[in-house]
């Protein structure tokens, strides 16, 4: 009598905003990618880089999250699939999955009128990342949080994020921030961040002004360019415009911009950074980037770069990166700030290259690492 | 009593096409920087990288070449000058260095009812670059082509260019061909590029389009985005707006632009490239590229870049560079081609990257193997 | 006892390349009108000017066409809304007009291996136009060529667009070239032209570069800005990239684009027009122009302008302006050539401004003539 | 005996401002002209449109007025030589005309820690204005504002722009605001202005982004395409970038960019307007514009727009005609707000038509009404 087939176990990815569109199409892409109902475009852990890197299996993630919105995802998928983010027909050939996804969200807080305290929202919010991974048998989950853009917070309370953050560390979820939010960048959670021994990533990922920047900048320190000026304007609907479009939000985004730019060109350039809120943009976003800078004997030169993206198809590959990454980090042992994955952030955590080139370069190099065999 | 103090040893760069727009900006420029007028933007062997490298100092640069035009160098800095492309008041400011390199200037060829023929002509050019180095007392000179783009070859016969660089190789003279015309890319040099025991480095100056197609393929390949079609338009002024309209003399440089998307994005996407002679633009290009490319799920996104830049400006410093750097090969010892210089070309020599990221990673080591204080 | 309401006359919509994606864009979008499912964004005859006009209202449109493709209507407006040309959903919402229009779809010709002679082929094709006024009881038929561009003609026979234009004239139908193709524009079909009575509109409609060419050319003329280039690059997917590659095909489109930059400027400024076929656009184009112009002193400027649209998506709401106008215009007696349809056009017929503002005028001033009670 | 040869009569062009980069490529520009050194590229009344209307020919202009810096132009209009404002070698050329418009400057104000009140600036002012009329015989003068912009005014008190209108009136001049400034618009002037008989045109010049919305607009609006946003960027160098780089100066300046759209689309679409300080463009700017439009059934389009010119280039041929346009109007007794010059600006006054071609047919119009050879 032969031993029953051993099953690889199966990974949790916890989403904090789980009905936005980024978490849709997550959930969405990731049962079309399973199904072979479309290329894994996008994707950089399905390239050959990381093809012995143990990373979970797409089919082996099981999705759920927090969200304070009650929009079913099955909905949610249609409404994108009719603003053109997700292909016609997709929706309903992986409704199962949305279903699946939509039974395992649970309300977020603080709600309106919120009578809990910082203490007893993070102990709620653990108590159902725990009750996800026990009840679907997860071998463990990875918190990712997908929400919209808060503003920067100004009194001494913890921002939502942060109590999605500290919930994660307590419920024993290695943690990834893909928004600009606060999330575990609060002074209060640092010393818990190390001693929780887990795995945690950068804050706001880079789809797409910033992306670019991260190859050009290097280009014009390289050949000695002198970048005098580099001014953008992204337009952005969805939510996200909404939110950025309040100067206390778009301010750390900003930042991490800015960020990228002084580090990969040695100075700071002139030039400003405009957010703006277009809802008839849909989920599209158009980012325009004029760079003014001097060549040979100061001849006055211009690059200028027009991105048009749909925001979520670009973050929704990333965040199921990182899940895999992080996941398959954690089994290995890994714990605190990763710096390989600055390749996939504005504000990576940890000593970190600027240049997308060489982020590129250590990612490959973490592949490798999480290759090995044993838990070190 | 001390003994005399020893200036270091003067190099020469013999530049053909001495009286172009390229050759008069590097013969300016290299007069303003060594007089401190203007700072060392655009020029890659500036930069901390290189400060051990033992290059020749811009200083010890000695200039002349050959040209078939007769247009003296003094009243071509100040056409330039007139259309923006030296600042007003350089070419009265550094007439003595014009007037120095015009003297070393000697006749090109084949001149329109040539009566010598390829052995003679070989011999003539390369007479008048030993002379040029006896007469200066040099260490050594660089060949460098800078001449217009010519029409690819079709007959048995050696283009003007490869003449050019035979010549080089008989006179014992480092080079560089900045141009998509053939220069030592002709199979009867082969042989006598190995046996000449000199460096060599690659082919077509990369100075815009494609130098940022160098850094966006590998973006967009690192970020496993599928590109469905590159498409691209160039409008260029100046001589070289003439040479390329012909189909014929674009055929090498279009090769090259394409060469970078194949290398670096593992597939060739749709598109053309299109080169146009709009002499109203001067000495100044417009390039623009329209990246059309799948993200998630096939999500439909496009990339646009438009690259205004003054070619002579963005040629004359890696001019200067390459001349520094083969002269200072030369005197390490150093022969063959040299793939580490792939940084500065379409076509570089050898087996090199595609990315620029990774010929800059070669370059650097390339700079720190140069300080080295023996000869091998 | 009352009389019977009577219903208004109805109106047959003759498609040349009726299966299309112009022709399937047509048919659905004038069905989604009529049922209110959207506004007439696009429809110049839904504005409050043409109010009076008498205009054949849109559900009294009837449509048919000939073409030599076989996939059925309904099929290809699921394709067109596959590729976000058509909105999700409408095909199903409108497919019973689009089975009403394919059951008049006959077949075009020549097909390959023709057997039929000219003579014949336009007696056939006269004969599937009468037929179809007959059968649906319609008041008149206008025909309008929306087939692929074809190549410029070389020898001395017909050909295909010119044979459809004969068998209109035949058939008395009124007749509108929406393409660049010959069609009515054949020397052999002038005098036909002229005594058939019918009234006839101009060639290639403007839809985009060319479009936006009417209003800046203007713009510079009347501000004394000297234009020193006008330089275009247009990116197609679709069938009409592949027809228009072939520089013969795109010939006569890029005729029409110089003509309106000479009528307007006043003289013919430097630059070319590339039209480049990229399937992986699908039914949208993206058209850059690189307008180089001299201001106060010969100062440089340029403006350039992106236009990214979908071509179906163009045209259609003109396609429909044009047969209701050429409808009206029948009725109301006039004949011959109708310069003031011309702000539709590259190649309006007869005596026509350039201008897009005066052909804007014109055709206001057309509105109100169309508005008298009697036939004259 | 021969009657002595009767000279034109000589007209005063008064600029307040009249030591900035526009006064000073006015004056400059006007003397290369009249020399015949340059043709009169961008100067509207050199057109054959004006030949009969009478204007006061470009070599009777006079140049004088105000200014609180003390830079002389001759100084100043060879900084503009070198950041390629004018061309080089033209400061020198015109030196005689720049020295005798610099001995015509006096200071303006209010001066930091003046004592004078408003009436007594006024009256100072206008005291200039009157004594450079009798000073140089002029038959009159017009008073052209082309200051950088002021904040708008908060309190009672009149702002500086509005001191010197008041000051024209006084004088007996015709006023032309070619900024964004308060100027005449201010409710305290507005008898005044009716009750001098002199005439008048409107506020801020229309020189870039602006124009191209005023061709733009009524295209979008004749094809009945739906503008759903549209957003701008505008990067200015130079002291205007500076200026509006203060949201309270900027706010005037946006509602005329607003207002075009408003009257030509007939709707306000979204959209934001930003307008930066880049120092590093020198009298340069860029300027992007993003149309997001809806196409038939609700097809998503968008057209971009760049626009890369020289301020001072731009504005300064303007002024002239607005100078002579004005200065005839006054010889033939037209009093009061000039609509027919809405042609010239952002925020024409008196009842003027939105559309640039509309304003071309009144100005045109308007220029064979000034051909009438009497006085009404």
């Amino acid at each position: 009598m032969s031993a029953p087939r051993q099953l690889p176990p199966r990974v949790g990815v916890w989403l904090i905003g789980a009905r936005g569109s980024v978490a849709t199409t997550v959930v969405a892409g990731c049962a079309a990618l399973t199904a072979g109902l479309r290329p894994p475009t996008g994707l950089v852990t399905e390239t050959p880089a990381f093809a012995d890197s143990r990373l979970p299996a797409l089919s082996s993630l099981v999705f759920g999250g927090h969200d304070t919105l009650d929009c079913p995802l099955p909905k949610r998928a249609e409404q994108l699939a009719a603003g053109g983010v997700l292909p016609p027909g997709l929706p309903a050939a992986v409704e199962a999955e949305l279903d699946a996804a939509e039974r395992e969200i649970r309300p977020g807080g603080p709600l309106p009128g919120e009578t809990r305290d910082e203490e007893q929202l993070i102990a709620a919010f653990a108590t159902d990342m725990r009750d996800f991974v026990r009840r679907n048998g997860l071998a463990r989950a990875v918190v990712v949080n997908v929400a919209s853009t808060e503003p920067a917070p100004t009194g001494p309370s913890l921002p939502a994020s942060s109590l999605y953050a500290a919930a994660a560390l307590r419920a024993g979820c290695p943690y990834v921030n893909f928004t600009p939010s606060t999330g575990l960048h609060h002074p209060d959670l640092a010393t818990l961040a190390v001693s929780s021994g887990l795995p945690y990533a950068g804050r706001d990922g880079k789809t797409g002004q910033t992306l670019l920047r991260s190859v050009l900048g290097p280009m014009f320190a390289q050949r000695a360019l002198a970048v005098r000026a580099w001014s953008g304007t992204n337009l952005l609907g969805g939510g996200d415009g909404a939110a950025l479009a309040d100067p206390a939000a778009a301010a750390a985004k900003n930042a991490g911009k800015e960020r990228v730019l002084a580090d990969t060109l040695g100075t700071v350039p002139e030039g400003q950074v405009h957010i703006d809120d277009v809802p008839a943009l849909g989920d599209w976003k158009s980012a325009w980037d004029h760079i003014a800078f001097d060549g040979f004997l100061g001849t006055r030169m211009i690059l200028q770069t027009i991105w048009q993206g749909c925001d979520s198809a670009l973050a929704a590959p990333l965040v199921l990166d990182l899940a895999r990454l992080l996941a398959r980090a954690h089994e290995r042992g890994l714990s605190g700030p990763r710096p390989e994955l600055a390749f996939f952030f504005k504000d990576p955590v940890g000593d970190a290259p600027a240049s997308l080139a060489e982020q590129y370069a250590e990612l490959e190099s973490f592949a490798r690492r999480l290759s090995a065999e044993d838990g070190r």
